[in-house]
């Protein structure tokens, strides 16, 4: 049975797989687990990510304002379920002004490497690129260098050094609704300078796979297997009536990352929800966080519904990677 | 307190804030108040105009037929809630077959000045610009000259003359599904010929009141405050799904209303609602008319749901001013 | 009375109009008949196609698979409304492996003719074409060339011959999500080679029938009638959040099909129920078949439903031509 | 044969018809007579306006400087051809500062009314629109209200009052290269107020006249004749390789110019000569001026070539009302 | 040496290739050969066919008239070189009035086969598509139905039955300045009824051989030779300015010409000269024709300059034929 | 006067300004220096880079291919205005064969650094990003890694490190014809990681610079003067007929050079000659490389002209700094 290499985590949500349920990742039953206006002044809370601290769970929330203004906050929470969300957005420290002005800053990552959280965000630098930033307790948050030249989103990085360097994913894009985008895998010494850019994977283009034709962007951190790196991604497509957002997964090598070695030709979750399907943006489904548990092999995803509430879902190592291979397209 | 310069409205339709409700405006809780098919011909009947008339109301409604033909009806009501819209749109006298001729018509304003009821719409001209028209009983309808050059949407007239001229709020447009427009100011001292234009407001380009970076036009007619002409309108934000149009509010100034003393960086009502999220045009509320009592500052905020049905929403001049001026962005 | 020319079917799925209901076609109560995940594979099962087959139904099915890939499927029913659809898509034999190689199927339309069924289809050959098959059993199929270059879609045949030639409607096209289209009209000696194409009508236009202002094409089989071909098609509008797709009636000459006689400025169906308004493609309705009683004149439409799920829906030859030529704009 | 109303000017620039030359408008043997450093500040010279005054002529010209800032300046001639050009541009004085602001302004039109010459340009005023002002001496310019709201372009004033009020034809635009275009007629009692737009024009759709096909818009003031008003006005084509301008004639009812007596299809002047197909936009004639003598009925168009430099065609009024006449497809 | 399969033509236009130049395909040293107004009515002449006739040459010539109106001329010549066109269009004869009815006529080819001319040309039918003729003389011409529904252009004839059918190459289009296109191969009994469509070749994607990554499309009849089918066709690069049209060669298998033998990389020919990079539409040369002379392998090449003139250049069959296989990429 | 900082290099290519010449650069009387075709392979050899080699001077090359293929060439000159180039694109050594794997390449620019020739150049890695290479004799170069993400353009290195650190402007772009571009600067140890980007400036929105409105690019390596970096780049305006380049300069603080001190308002060179307005893509000047002499501040620029062939023109310091500092529009 497939591994997840990590720690424990046994007290994470949980649900068991509906009887008779067919697909590899089900949802929590008491969907979606953060309303559009869980703090005062926000219109809609989605695409957020989560993570273990101390005794419970610490994140941080893209909470769009009443203005639509974007920017990300943090939040705690003792079950991962039920969450208290600051009602400001995160300031941050730094070295530069340059840096730390504040554009917009959308879809948050979390990730603990070594000693500290890192979060990564699309962040607006005459252009969305990938901000950095560390923190130590989720109050004060110290601000990098973004990590590439504009245009750029979903910065996504490894959970430990690979090769000795820092490890990201991201996708480049445009400064619009970007009709494209690949995954890259990029390499740094000191989370400073960014080289060895690597192609991961393309939108697949054709009939094959049609529903990540158009762009597809890493989400949650990627999960260490004894199979390889578990990526979930999104994936989109273009209808007459716009793009509609759904979830992937594939398999990177261990050591080469930028290495595919399986990835599904089908979606693992999909907008079928009413929550999902209807609201500022309808039909989009767009993990960025998963908290697991190694002893159990048990995954939970943090997903943003519709542009607007946040949605919970579970599956296993096993679920997942068992899908993957059996409908491997790589 | 702020006050409403104007008329008493006793019995206009009214329910209170709902307890806990932390919005500046409130909707009706039996809303839709009028169907998409309420009368036999119609698709949707949205984007509509009322105002006293008599012991009650009159209105002239926006209903697409089943061809989805465009055009204006009138219509009655004992209480503003319970309307009875006319089989048969609108006939128009007047000077000019040219003018008389009906290519299209649609959201409409209805306005009483002095003596009469004019209403302005969206008249198709070899392109969409104002409709002038006015009658005194709602059964007789005159049209004069359309007041601006194609192409042109959202006309508004002031409910009174201003350093002695007719006063019209416009957002002029391309013929399509326009992505760009800001409100002007224009004069006229016979409602024949137009000019002294004059630039209100645009669009806001940026992060900080995103909701509004598309387009802007405005919806009922002004209110006449003692803090300045209280402004209701529509912004627009462009999705990779599409438009979503939400109500934001602005205070002009009493004598020079083309100068915004108060703009508010958020809105105050947007699509939540199934019937607002959910028909012919998904995540659209559009403000056409507005009642107002001036003894207690009620306001009644008729709007189009999602370009398929009407529904009400309430407020009050107080609330509306203190909260525009509290988040103003000007 | 109008009259169907053609077989009884008199165990055709069937319930009357509902009281009080004022639209030529009303749905069936327990919309939708397939659920969008009704075989393991699927996604969405929808614009799709039955006929009367031995003692019950056959039926050719689109089932988009969870890759979001479009393939056509065979599947059988006692009563028309209760369907078991195969769980591997139509497999074709034929003489030439260029033709047969698949790209993508969708949208297909089933047709008796004379000894046999024909099958035609959205078939993708460097660009999406019209296929066509045959079976007498809705196992083995037997696959011959396309009917037209590429781009096409909506391929419709006739149920025989007229003057000595198949005939068959169709809809030329791009190979995006085409913002135009006509319906057209072709013949053939031997269905493998197609020629004498006549123009049959195009989209309106204009404000008088706006819903049908984009594109239009074909539906279900043409239906024989004493009054002509009676054709139902969907007709398609731009709105600012894409496309809304109807569905309307027309009446074709029985010698010359390419002929209109009789167009409804209005549609006959147009998404107002949940499942036709949200799903992978919001505000669709698109017929591909209907069942027909001749000593009736009861006619059952089967459509697609927001790209997702499959409606049933009913009429009778009667309502539908007196609808027609009552509100005729040709 | 046609005659001009108007005054004689027995001197001005001519050049008879070549020797066997077929078409009805010829160019000046010595083109271009203004190059596009003809100032030391230009990029180019074009698009410009002459006009009779004292004993020669006086212009107002379109000079991009090499900042490519679209400016119009005033200059002088003694015969027409030979032009001294002031090389800082207008200054306009007048009542309001916010119309007075200067954001840029092009293709000026002179027209005497009257006692005095007025301008009219396209002036930019969050977004271009029809820019007026009049001067007695082309030194003082004293700047009135912006006649329409924005966008439009090529405001025309008629040389006399018509029905007792001021006329003029414009073509309302985007505020880009708009991809459409009619050409209007408005009325105004004082040139401050506008009213009664009449719709005069459309592109031609179709294959008869495609030279202007995409848009067309007004030219010289027109020429009153005892035909009517003579318009030389400008069409547009949309190639692979962008728009082509050509130039074409029209006769507009002498009391109700928005009525069309003849349009010629054919164009009277096309890109031929190096000068008129090379340069900053290539393939461009574009005429904004005529000169005439009723005694003669010599017409001498001042047009902009390439929108880079300024060329001189010829033609008589009895040319271009026989051409338009024989030729007309109104 | 590779050899034409077909008649002699030993006065044929030719110029033998100059002293050290070193591409396939040389200029006449006199071109353009047709200037612009060659008729009295005509704005430019191009994109046009000749073939041997009796003594000497007839041809038929696209010549767009100074309303830019599209339309196919016959003319004659006793040498190739110096044209008499007639200054009236082609009028067809035909069975069917909705055929004969004329939208536009554009791009013709002229092809022998058996015992008469066949013209081939862009018809517009509800869309441009392919228009197919006869003649015996080049004064009456007969009409056939349309090859195909719209919308195609480019339709080029092979000079013999090919497997006991007619054959015919064309580029399937959208129905503007289409920004795609691959050539297919098609098939007929009888010039009525056309099918076993095939696809030839795409557009290059790639840069490998750029000049041809638009679209592509075949340009004189296929010249037979003992390697295979010689087409000259055109490719279409899109730049930051447009289109640029370019001239290329490939070889067709003789049995099967949907079978691509060789493609050469490089293009043959491009705009170099004045008159084809300037003009109507820059950048354009856009081959229709080609003489050839069995006996020396001599070619003499008819082509549209910068959708303006028409000029002649020469290679023979070696030339072309070792080009093509040297820098093959098939 | 203003001093060049760097070598003397008394006999570069040199011509006086001439007499009564107003502009800041002027052109080499015998431009073009290199034609379209001066390889046997090229279609267009153009946006080229020269720097001093030895006795003489080395380059690269843009040689379109005529199969319209992109690549650089080495060359060679003993004058620095008559070229010998390779007729063999370079070839590169490197680590990886993923990195030397050729897509693309084009637009180089070359930069001696300490101890060698650095060549950056718009390289093709699934998308376009910035090559980076070295050479220590023209002959053998070695290709290290990408220094950025796709999209990217226009990689110019400055002549020294700057803090430490290697430096280059770089200009994030989409993959097609990028309607939008700003100039950033990136810092790096090592040439292999890059980071501490930083924007430099942006077009210029709105008539006061229109030249320069719809993206702007480096040029040549920046030149060490005492006022800072002398950078000469390019500017684009979109007009109806599609993009103008033209050439601008500006002055970037010495230590900071992502600090713009001065920026002139006025284009210093425009498309005006023949072979600038007539050629693969009208109307383009593109400067990728300039002589200096430090003992007289002469400069010598070489660029691209209609994308086909390579001009030269002249300059001083003194000239391009006055001219800057007068026109500033910082």
């Amino acid at each position: 049975m497939s591994k997840i290499i990590g720690k424990g985590l046994p007290d994470m949500p949980w649900q068991e797989k509906p009887e008779g349920y067919d697909m590899p990742v089900w949802r929590y039953s008491q969907n979606p687990i953060i309303q559009r206006n869980a703090i005062p002044s926000s219109n809609s809370i989605f695409n957020s990510a989560v993570i273990p601290y101390k005794q419970g769970y610490a994140g941080v929330f893209r909470c769009d304002s009443k203005a639509v203004s974007m920017d990300i906050y943090a939040g705690f929470s003792d079950d991962g379920v039920h969450w208290k969300i600051n009602e400001n957005p995160i300031q941050f420290d730094g070295e530069d002004p340059e840096i730390l002005n504040r554009e917009y800053r959308y879809d948050p990552r979390v990730c603990f490497i070594e000693d500290r959280y890192y979060i990564t965000w699309c962040n607006g630098y005459h252009g969305p690129t990938i901000g950095v930033a560390y923190t130590f307790d989720f109050e004060k948050f110290y601000q990098l260098e973004n990590a590439f030249l504009p245009c750029n989103r979903n910065g996504v990085l490894f959970p430990r050094k690979i090769d000795g360097k820092f490890a990201m994913l991201s996708r480049p894009s445009d400064n619009g609704h970007t009709p494209f985008g690949d995954i890259y895998y990029s390499q740094s010494p000191d989370l400073e300078y960014w080289g060895h850019h690597r192609h991961v994977m393309s939108p697949y283009k054709g009939d094959e796979s049609a529903w990540q034709s158009t762009k597809i962007g890493p989400g949650p951190i990627p999960i260490e297997t004894d199979e390889g790196w578990l990526l979930i991604y999104h994936g989109v497509i273009t209808t007459c009536n716009g793009f509609v957002y759904r979830m992937g997964c594939a398999i990177l090598d261990i050591d080469q990352p930028w290495k595919v070695k399986y990835r599904s030709k089908y979606y693992i979750m999909a907008p079928y929800e009413q929550y999902e399907c209807v609201g500022d943006v309808p039909n989009v489904v767009f993990p960025c966080a998963a908290l697991t548990d190694a002893d159990t092999g048990r995954i939970a995803i943090y997903y943003g519904c519709a542009d607007t509430v946040t949605g919970l879902a579970f599956t296993t190592a096993e679920d997942l990677i068992q899908f993957t291979k059996q409908n491997n397209m790589n």
